[in-house]
């Protein structure tokens, strides 16, 4: 095959930008952070069964809807990916995904461990990154700091918290969130590296 | 295996980063820009046969020696790798790369298509990365303006840059120069999200 600098200049497909980490860690602040200097990139906005937080908006933040559309939409294979997180069901609707990337948008998916392994399977060129607190002591007086949840939220929250740390291990990236000035640059690199990656414009070839 | 947020602060052997381009795409000024913002990451410097050219400094630029000393290191296996240029032969001497990777420390490599081969094989674990003029009209432009060629050195730099950017499908990354600065950053982001990958901290696992 003759490559051409031309072929650098036209990319493929958009790219599946997967974010997830345990409550605590930051990646709300930092996804939307990230996204507000990057017009070239979609979040994706999740359906979810529970409540809207104090400050959330309705079809930006997430798609709140009853527990009865959500199964109704799960059923009907609405979702690229769906998890049960806190007793609360989420889930990203598929078909403007599918269109998004088809168009050559990027896209940002902010979700949990159970829906990044989904992703992976689905969209093998997905690049998933995952958010670290700088601690477990941290992570647990943030939780605590919150001081919306009631006690048995912080502790559950806690718990699975360490346990998703665990899912690292699938993971491409990592972004210890020390300070969110710091965060933001490291996932702006991520996306811009991945987005030079070869790979993505021609085919592979050994 | 049970991953400790501390696994993250201790990162293993440092990473080689390749750049390689065809003569005029402006891979000399990149690197050395990239390299004087990296103060963690160092330039390995190779030896050549070929003659200082106006404002290199040897030993930082080049060690320049003579045909024979080269043939003598290269029997002695004291190159990672070698490659002939334009009648001329370049090395990257193996000992000094070893050790600073050993040390944990980023070394980057300013090698051409042949040398990014050789290091691919040893290195598995090298980042490659290819960088491009903006067009081949531009990059015959710049080749003429330097001046200081013979107008059949020009000619067969033209041929061989033609023939180097077909081999930018065995590389990991590439870098289109058209805004040096945009360049800069564009390379700063690689290295940086290369450093980011978890199988860098904790071994793969599927």
């Amino acid at each position: 095959m003759t490559v051409s600098i031309r072929s650098f200049t036209k990319r493929g497909p958009g790219i599946v930008f997967i974010v997830s980490a345990p409550s605590g860690a930051g990646k709300t602040t930092l996804t939307r952070k990230v996204l507000s200097n990057c017009p070239d990139m979609s979040l994706s906005v999740s359906c979810t069964t529970r409540a809207p937080r104090a400050g959330e908006i309705p079809g930006k933040d997430y798609h709140f809807v009853s527990e009865a559309v959500f199964k109704r939409m799960l059923a009907a294979g609405e979702f690229a990916e769906w998890a049960e997180v806190h007793g609360k069901l989420y889930g990203t609707p598929r078909r403007l995904l599918e269109r998004q990337l088809r168009r050559g948008r990027d896209v940002l998916l902010d979700i949990d461990v159970q829906g990044a392994r989904q992703i992976k399977q689905h969209f093998l060129s997905a690049v998933s990154i995952f958010v670290l607190p700088p601690s477990l002591d941290e992570l647990r007086r943030r939780l605590a700091a919150r001081g919306t949840d009631a006690r048995k939220t912080i502790e559950q929250r806690w718990r699975n918290a360490r346990h998703e740390i665990q899912e690292i291990q699938g993971y491409d990236y990592f972004i210890l969130n020390r300070d969110v000035k710091e965060a933001v640059r490291r996932l702006a690199a991520i996306i811009a590296a991945e987005r030079l990656k070869v790979c993505r414009y021609i085919p592979k070839q050994k």
